[in-house]
């Protein structure tokens, strides 16, 4: 097994870094962990050690160095073709970039007045039009998938193909800001398929260790 | 080979419509175009008659369907593995996703400042210090892929990883913009290599075509 350190921001807020963070412990590969305090003068420098695009995550191993979340999956995709990290079809898989490629690219306004807070709740704040409009688009993705592919699968775990794929990592973050500032799907057109996946995502340990992360992280910081 | 469909956008303007487009040409991948004309009431409802999503470019090819310019892109690399749409080793194929996805995901400012219009010149203009920004970390990103891998390559035709990949047709629009902005790359920090590169995207007889159809467009548009 390769030897793999993730370079991540703060567990709180960083939703660039949980994604690939979640992927690797869902799929049980092993990493060391690098933390990067984000929102202090010293972090761009920080992040420009590890990598040029001063951003992370970032994962290093055996020599080598992949920055971007989605562009870490693919990798861990391509270096564990027995792990599934997408879905097996072409055309089933061509169905999760699409959604892990809408998310990756937009939702920008969702992203703005929703930001990642995963200790706190601040329920019907952030419900700018903008952000409704994602969260309703969203929720579509979700109910689609779901009740197309992941209900239908042979190893149904709740998530959008069935079993737990680099597109359920790319919505992990907006399952905990959902949870944050209230978002009610049932008033944005879920029949149910969507929240029982947000908390199929919210319910898994790997989630639940990360949230114990963010919790000693903020409370360190005071 | 399979029956392939790609709904795209005005020529002239859109930017994700193009990648997967000279992708697709370069690598010799035949398809039929349809098109969907942007800025007007009825593009958003054309858009979703074609995918969920009511964005562009979308493709189709025997009853399947992808959406989004790297979705896309990344499932023409299943499709044809053999065309070698990515770097064939791992750890390579890991930094042309950094790039792309850096791309995909970034340089708001840039495409807010500097938006794609291929058949106009507008030297000088759209240079914020944001778009300033991502203008030198891409001239940093061509650069150090040119002189790390391109220049290395057993078949160097000019591109990031020498032979035109999925990382150079995400970058097919920056190298449009910089043109009609008059972006002068040496003053960026360029030894040179990033101008080389995007002169060899800007002389790909694949744009030239692209080119034309976008100058064809508007003067229907008047």
């Amino acid at each position: 097994m390769q030897d793999f350190e993730l370079i991540i921001g703060d567990k709180n807020w960083s939703t660039w870094s949980l994604r690939p963070w979640i992927l690797m412990k869902v799929a049980g590969i092993p990493f060391r962990e690098a933390h990067i305090r984000l929102r202090q003068e010293t972090t761009k420098a920080q992040a420009l050690e590890h990598s040029p695009s001063g951003l992370v995550p970032v994962l290093k191993w055996d020599g080598n160095i992949v920055s971007d979340s989605l562009a870490i999956c693919e990798t861990l995709h391509d270096l564990f073709p027995e792990k599934r990290l997408w879905p097996e079809a072409v055309p089933t898989r061509a169905q999760a970039r699409s959604a892990a490629c809408e998310m990756h690219s937009g939702f920008m306004d969702l992203r703005r007045d929703m930001p990642m807070d995963i200790i706190n709740r601040y329920p019907g704040e952030g419900h700018s039009e903008g952000a409704r409009g994602h969260a309703r688009r969203i929720v579509e993705i979700w109910r689609t998938l779901r009740s197309r592919y992941g209900l239908n699968a042979a190893q149904d775990e709740g998530f959008l193909f069935g079993h737990f794929t680099i597109a359920d990592a790319m919505y992990m973050p907006v399952a905990t800001r959902f949870r944050t500032y209230g978002v009610d799907l049932a008033k944005l057109g879920d029949d149910g398929n969507a929240k029982s996946y947000m908390d199929a995502l919210l319910a898994l340990p790997a989630f639940h260790e990360w949230e114990e992360g963010a919790k000693r992280e903020m409370a360190a910081r005071g």
